[in-house]
């Protein structure tokens, strides 16, 4: 099967170079088209504004695959590929992501937002995440080179519901000792101290964005799921319209406000 | 009432103006920290890998407003905002967005994420946008501005469900023309054609994405409202698990993929 494969920590980093290594030895047919430099936490971030290239590498692929930088972001990658280089391409896997895409963090990966993307496009998307941190010294990414192979031919036989992808995060264990895979919602990751307040060799304050994770962990959530050894699997639509919000709305009177009518106390005695 | 303005569009752009100038005329108190440049379809994106800095400027805002350019994203910019310059405030305005942010745009869009990152932070949160294009010679930010203030009054009677922004769409008409507001779903807004592949003067390609919008013109949905004159509002939140789902993938054995069982066919025979 021929697949897009894209990331955002940029067309050398190690997490893509195995995604596309275990897609080629299964027998498919990967194809690279992904960001020149590290990408993360852009979010689905687009460029509109100025031109974008594209340029043909051998990098650290296998021979065989046809692999692309692109001076973009992970949506812009996407958008190329799929309209430039490879239009019949079905499949877009995005990944394999240095560092977990859980909770809340959806809506900042460049990793999660390539492969929404590709469902804007229509094409059957996943993003791939491995749930290693900073320090640690082994990074499992053979476990999540492994499940993708298993879930590709899952899904050759099983169609995804229209309008959905999956976001899969891998625990950073070998694949021995994963305990399985679970179908997860999205749970609770806050971040506390967001930001951190320093000083240049000048004296001048600046701030550096970066806050300690605080997870909710409870059972039958993505953030549980990869913090008990399971791979998460997540379902994701693009709709974020809050539903039951409509009618509370209504009820409330926002429809009838009314331009015309001076929203401000002392003014409305005067009109 | 305080509330934090940002935007998408650049700290120095006409809408922050006009939504900043009507909040403080209404007796409100608007503190302003927004990108100190154009930073569109930027999407959720946030600063991670480098520093940040905030610089108090007095730009195009009435003397009493504090303002503060950022050179980050607009999420970056709620995050300093809120974290920095005024943990105290309840209230984030993004916006007013030149151009609209309609059905699947909201992922992309730098202003309804600067809103998402408010609402990250537990604050109410509000994306405000005028459906301008390009062309238009007459920019009604005022419309917009009018009904800022009229939203704010809502508001403090009104608190939001937990966990939910408001997307609101304006038209671009003076206010007696607009025909009320309506409360909305997420429409369908696809792109046709979103690569243009263009020649530069050494004759090497290039792309450039821009794609011709085709509504899908449903009523209900955001892209009708607006489009038929009315103000668009539409509840958001920010879990994007597709619930109906979680049941389809169970049944489909997914969860039972096991890593340790080969999964290429040409193995399976041999192991």
């Amino acid at each position: 099967m021929r697949v897009l494969v894209t990331n955002d920590d940029g067309v050398y980093a190690p997490g893509i170079a195995v995604l596309t290594v275990f897609l080629a030895e299964a027998g498919h047919e990967p194809v690279v088209v992904a960001p020149d430099r590290e990408r993360s936490s852009v979010g689905h971030a687009i460029t509109l504004n100025r031109p974008l290239k594209l340029q043909k590498i051998t990098g650290p692929y296998p021979e065989a695959v046809a692999a692309y930088s692109c001076d973009g972001t992970p949506s812009d990658s996407v958008v190329l590929g799929l309209e430039e280089i490879a239009p019949d391409i079905a499949v877009v896997f995005s990944g394999i992501n240095k560092g977990p895409n859980l909770g809340d963090d959806l809506t900042y990966s460049g990793t999660v937002s390539a492969a929404m993307e590709g469902l804007v496009f229509g094409r059957t998307s996943v993003a791939f995440s491995l749930d290693c941190r900073e320090e640690d010294g082994e990074r499992h990414y053979e476990t999540a080179g492994t499940f993708a192979v298993h879930l590709l031919k899952w899904l050759s036989d099983n169609p995804l519901p229209t309008g959905v992808l999956l976001n899969v995060n891998v625990p950073n264990l070998s694949p021995s000792l994963v305990k399985g895979v679970q179908i997860t919602r999205k749970g609770i990751r806050a971040y506390e101290g967001k930001v951190n307040r320093l000083q240049d060799p000048h004296g001048r304050t600046y701030y550096w964005v970066a806050g300690r994770v605080e997870d909710e962990l409870v059972e039958g959530t993505d953030v549980w799921a990869v913090a008990h050894g399971y791979i998460s699997v997540t379902p994701i639509h693009l709709d974020m319209t809050h539903y039951p919000s409509l009618e509370i709305l209504c009820g409330r009177g926002l429809a009838e406000i009314d331009l015309e009518r001076r929203a401000l106390p002392d003014r409305e005695s005067t009109s």
